[in-house]
């Protein structure tokens, strides 16, 4: 336990995050002081949304200061506490870096996590914020009725993968937005989706004829000009999940695209932002019956392992270009 | 009786209908048949919305077509009847055109208008869809808390006159944007708003000092460049209502501006589209809150009042450019 590797953020980039942006440091685990717990973390995760951590930019949280353990959520296992809640052994998920081992406290605790209710994985993905976003902002925000038709962006990734899976419960027709028919027939063969749309081929058309009434929910992981195009097919009284917006490569300066407020107004549309981290209350509930469907085996999901924590940059990299298949995972041990 | 004049559409415009577009032509009033009744137009109503009626564009309704007479509210009296419910003296606000006289039937009528309640024109306006689209869009979409800043486009307008005085019951705190400071000074000393910012100057500097916490509750009534200054400005939360786009003089091509996507998600922002013609049922009920509260001297309104049937296209050029002071009607008799 000598040292700890760390992923750290060497300087800031404008967009998306590179290689060359991060470097890998050692430095030995300080002393645990009264309050604190020691983590040994088993998977690190990797997820668009960390672009926003690094980014100086408007986000919901500041940035990541240079120099900094990089930011990012883990599972791993208490080894050893001052902190009476938290107990040896016990397993966690939290906002624990990319790192070996990180000195907690219990404001970096998202929820603990039981080994024996499902794979310790996929307390970072399923049972994590993946699975958690596609539940509360599929059901909160959607609210699809059965037969409507639910179009989802980056539908093959670690939350879309899901979305699909959830609509069809419901009774309403998913359908994939990805960036391959490869990926396009893994939706329609293992999450649940009626159909798919490759986005790298005319998308006017090939959305009309996926989605002949109009898409009356739409999740967005991506935005940009895929989104251009579903705004003038969605259905009155459409529901607009604005979940990521992986697609637009920087924000600096403001990228320009057409001007959907008419539609919103006529179509009377309701858009709205999703962010995990105002749903913290819900975790648990959430995460037990995403637990309950996998067991019941209503739910199937992905995941995508890496095994060196130096390949952790290149891995978000990865993500941006749609190359992982699931839930991208760096496991430690 | 006999000569029934009438605002033809001539031809198709795109952007803002002018006078150009269309041409008074008289013509007999037809005989009435079973289920239809005849209509005494006394106040034609002048909106914005009309713009969308004639464009050959999305919107909630069919374009009107060439040669027919123009859309538009009115309030009128019965003044002959073939159909049971719609009796000789009674007063109606509906879909009576620009026009002197409309055959009307059971499809045409939006509300009853008792003329004892308050005053006739007040149910064009106040009464009709601008203080309905008021009263239901800020409660229903924007739901602002005591203490909110409401901000609000088009301030001085028909609708926006109204908002400002509605927020600032609830305990809100309404801020004006106008095109005059001569309209700004009249939004604070007489429809409730605290502040007031004149767009025509400097729009982010002054949004920041008007509102210091942020923008809670945006109720928008022209979008375009002021919108894309205020998403930049909303609070966490903060709630858009898209009630307009008067800024926008023309959908085709569609105009490009600012992505507003990131501003969405991080800030958590809902947006919502908003036609008072989904709320039909609730009119009556409205209408009388409305009621209640001008004859108990909580409300004012302003009307600006032409004569000249002919002048209906100039005054609806006139509304576009901001130079009504309150809802603009035409007054027939």
């Amino acid at each position: 336990m000598s040292i700890n590797r760390q992923i750290v953020l060497k300087s800031r980039p404008v967009g998306i995050p590179q290689p060359a942006h991060f470097e890998l440091k050692t430095s030995p685990v300080p002393e645990l002081k009264d309050g604190e717990f020691l983590v040994e973390n088993h998977y690190l995760s990797v997820d668009p949304a960390q672009r926003g951590y690094v980014n100086d930019e408007n986000n919901y949280a500041p940035p990541v200061p240079i120099g900094a353990v990089m930011r990012a959520m883990a599972v791993g296992k208490v080894i050893a506490s001052k902190h009476a809640d938290y107990r040896e052994g016990e397993y966690l998920y939290g906002w624990f870096g990319w790192q070996d081992w990180c000195v907690g406290t219990a404001a970096t605790v998202l929820r603990r996590v039981d080994p024996k209710q499902a794979p310790l994985s996929t307390g970072a993905g399923l049972l994590g914020i993946n699975g958690l976003t596609a539940y509360l902002a599929l059901h909160d925000i959607g609210n699809p009725k059965p037969g409507e038709t639910v179009l989802v962006t980056a539908a093959a990734g670690a939350v879309g993968s899901i979305v699909g899976q959830l609509a069809k419960q419901i009774g309403a027709r998913p359908v994939a937005v990805v960036g391959s028919d490869d990926k396009g027939r893994q939706c329609v063969a293992e999450y649940g989706y009626a159909a798919y749309i490759n986005y790298k081929k005319p998308l006017e058309v090939a959305l009309r004829e996926a989605c002949p009434t109009g898409v009356n929910v739409f999740f967005d992981n991506t935005g940009g000009e895929i989104a251009d195009v579903v705004y003038g097919q969605m259905a009155l009284f459409g529901r607009v999940i604005q979940c990521g917006t992986m697609s637009i490569a920087s924000w600096v300066p403001t990228p320009i695209g057409p001007r959907k407020d008419r539609e919103v107004l006529t179509r009377r549309l309701r858009v709205e932002g999703f962010v995990i981290f105002d749903h913290m209350r819900r975790y648990d509930e959430t995460a037990d019956k995403l637990a309950q469907m996998l067991a019941s085996g209503e739910l199937r999901y992905a995941e995508d392992i890496e095994t060196d924590i130096a390949q952790a940059p290149q891995a978000l990299v990865d993500v941006y270009s749609g190359l992982n298949k699931g839930k991208k995972l760096i496991k430690l041990r």
